[in-house]
Formats: structure tokens, C-alpha cells, sequence
């Protein structure tokens, strides 16, 4: 059985959520209170010495960093056109979920922090990060969007783990004023997953779990 | 026959150099002169339409992004200790490649940026981007110590993707004053790296290049 620790505000546990109700593998979703500092527990550390969420336990193995948990998974799951044995397509998939991982989610990260979270936990607000993170995804929401006006997924014709990267490094565009609409291609893409069951038996969208919670 | 695609003061370039230089594989290595802006191109955006460095092109297959590249590269290569097929021992060599790639690596790309690059060409200094950067080494430095005090390599007692990743992001350190001494575990391990074969064969340190150039 796996057991996934994550907190809804953090978009790597999202790709690993949305990940793994894609795969539909039977596990456990622990919520690790990141307000009341559970990620800094002597029991937390036990699970990711580095004090940070997401990560699985799987009978034992210990796993951090989303992506490295997804690549599980998919493993578990066994071949799939998800993440394709093939060399090349696979290496396409890897590219794909770097870009998102790598790109659009630090720049994403650098808002959502400044604009949501400096103010909840009373950090100073850091205004030339949320330029340089406005200029990051100026610069590349645009060759995303050439990606998806060519194709349907990020990586080819089918929905791959980079697609499950992108969303859910996007999840937080609404809350930090971030305009999606601008790319129409990306727009498209997005609302028909968000729209898709594995999507939707996660959350409807970003921190819905907010009003729950 | 691979062609790839880099500049020798891009973090990302090195990793894939040490990479292929570990592996072996017959290549080809192209400068691309970032400081002529060469990567806005028309003929490197052929090759990566996203302009940065570092890029693969094998008989026509174009990659970008380092950690994909040189995952498909020790596919090239075949089963290796270097990159293990067995799903939990390559889940935590991307796990620490995916560390030292998205904690220590946009740590001291903040540095280099700041203090070296934005001198260089005449941008402004983010001052609050170096305290960030400066703050995230602080935190993370410490738990790759606490694991290269346990064992040799940073995913377990060979030398992997992992460590070559960590190498490269760790390399900018003296440039950017960044005190590696005070971490004795991975000044040993960085010391033996730096002397082996495969990363002389590359260049004795960082920017060693810059001098030749």
C-alpha cells in the first residue's frame, strides 16, 4: 500500500495526487499540516528528512521530490503510453515534465508565495521575485502555447505525465492573477482536464480543500 | 553520432558534459556563444525553440532539457550502475538528481546570476534573489552533508546521474563565495570527483573554459 504525505497548497503534492488517481493505484493520502509545522515533526522527518511535502512510503521505501514519485509509480503501474518505455518518447515526456517542473512552477511558486503566502504566515513580500516570476512565464507560457496550438497533449498525442506536471504547476493561476485566457490553446487543454474524472475525484480546482479543510 | 548544444558558464551544459564524458559516448560538443546571443538564432531555435542551453540533436531526435538529456543518453548507453534499471534504486537516484537539480541548483543560480552574470551585461542586481538563494543553500547544504557523512555517493555507495548533478550545480561555489569547507563530507566527495578522469576530461573546474575562450 502506498501512502502519500502532501498538503493541498503545495503544487508538487498536487502532481503526485493527480499522478496517481490518473494510474488508479490503491493508496493512502495523508494531510500534513503545514500551518501547524507537521512537515518539522520528529515523525515528518522520519518519513522526508528534508522537512518537505510531497512523499511516499511504499512498505517501507521512502521517496521524495514529486517527479522521482510519479517515475515510481508509473513503474508500479507498468508500461503505459503515460510514461512510454520507448527511448525517445519517453525522453519527450521527461523533457516535457522538466519544462513544467523546472519553468512554469518556480516562476508560478515565486507568486503564489508573495502574493498568498508571505502575508498568511507574515514573511516579508519580496516585489522582485514576483517580477522576475511574471517574467518567467512571460517568456515561456508563450512557447507552451505554440506547443498546444500544434497538439493535443504537451508531449504528443497522448496525455502524458508532463500534462499532469503542467496542470498542476498552472493549478494556482486564478489566485495569483495570472491570466490563462491570454493562451488560448493552453486554456483549451487545461479545462478539458480539469474537467476529466482523475482530475475531478482530486479537487475541482486549486485549494478547494481550502473551504473543507 | 550526438551533437550537443552548450555554454560552458550554464550549470545545466555541465551536467550533461560530465554526463556524456562519464558515459563515454562518441559526441560532438557545439559553444554556443550565449554572450552573441547565438541562442536566439534562427538556426539554434531549429534546434531548441525555447533558446536556452543546454540542447541534443541525435540523427535528427532534438532534446532539450539536462536531466532528460542525459537520462536518454544512459539509455543510449544501456543498464548501468551509473543510471539502475531496478525501480527503486532509479527512483532514488531521481530523487537526489531532482534534488540537487531543483533546490541546490536555482540556489546558486541565484547567486551566479546576480553577482557574476547581471555585472556582466549590465542588468540589475536582485538583491533579495541572493538573500533567497543564500537561504536555500543554508537549508539544504546541511542534509546533503548529514548523507555524504553516511556513505560515499549521494544515492547510495556508486557514483550516479545523482552526484554528476550535484557536481555541476554545486560547481559555481568559489566564484560565487559560497564556503564549501564548511561542509567537510562534500568538500571530500567533491575533491574526488573533481579529480577523476571523466571531469578532467571536461575541464579542471568552472569556467576554466572562460580563460581559452
Amino acid at each position: 500500500m502506498l501512502n502519500i504525505y502532501g498538503h493541498f497548497l503545495s503544487p508538487p503534492t498536487n502532481i503526485v495526487r493527480l499522478c496517481v488517481s490518473y494510474l488508479g493505484l490503491p493508496h493512502e493520502y495523508i494531510h500534513v499540516d503545514l500551518q501547524k509545522g507537521e512537515q518539522s515533526s520528529p515523525e515528518y522527518l522520519k518519513i522526508n528528512p528534508a522537512g518537505r511535502v510531497p512523499a511516499l512510503e511504499d512498505d517501507g521505501f521512502l521517496l521524495s521530490q514529486s517527479s522521482a514519485i510519479c517515475k515510481y509509480m508509473c513503474g508500479l503501474s507498468g508500461p503505459s503510453d503515460f510514461y512510454p518505455e520507448d527511448l525517445q518518447s519517453q525522453a519527450k515526456v521527461n523533457q516535457w515534465s522538466d519544462f513544467a517542473g523546472k519553468h512554469i512552477m518556480p516562476a508560478m511558486g515565486r507568486l503564489f508565495f508573495n502574493k498568498i503566502v508571505a502575508g498568511m504566515i507574515g514573511a516579508e513580500i519580496d516585489k522582485g521575485a514576483i517580477k522576475t516570476g511574471e517574467a518567467m512565464l512571460a517568456r515561456d507560457l508563450p512557447l507552451i502555447e505554440d506547443v498546444l496550438k500544434s497538439r493535443e497533449f504537451l508531449a504528443g498525442d497522448k496525455l502524458t505525465l508532463a500534462d499532469i506536471t503542467l496542470i498542476a504547476g498552472l493549478e494556482p493561476a486564478e489566485m495569483v492573477q495570472v491570466d490563462i485566457s491570454a493562451y488560448p490553446s493552453i486554456e483549451k487543454w487545461r479545462k478539458t482536464l480539469m474537467e476529466r474524472g482523475f482530475y475531478q475525484r482530486v479537487h475541482s480546482h486549486f485549494a478547494a480543500e481550502m473551504q473543507s479543510s
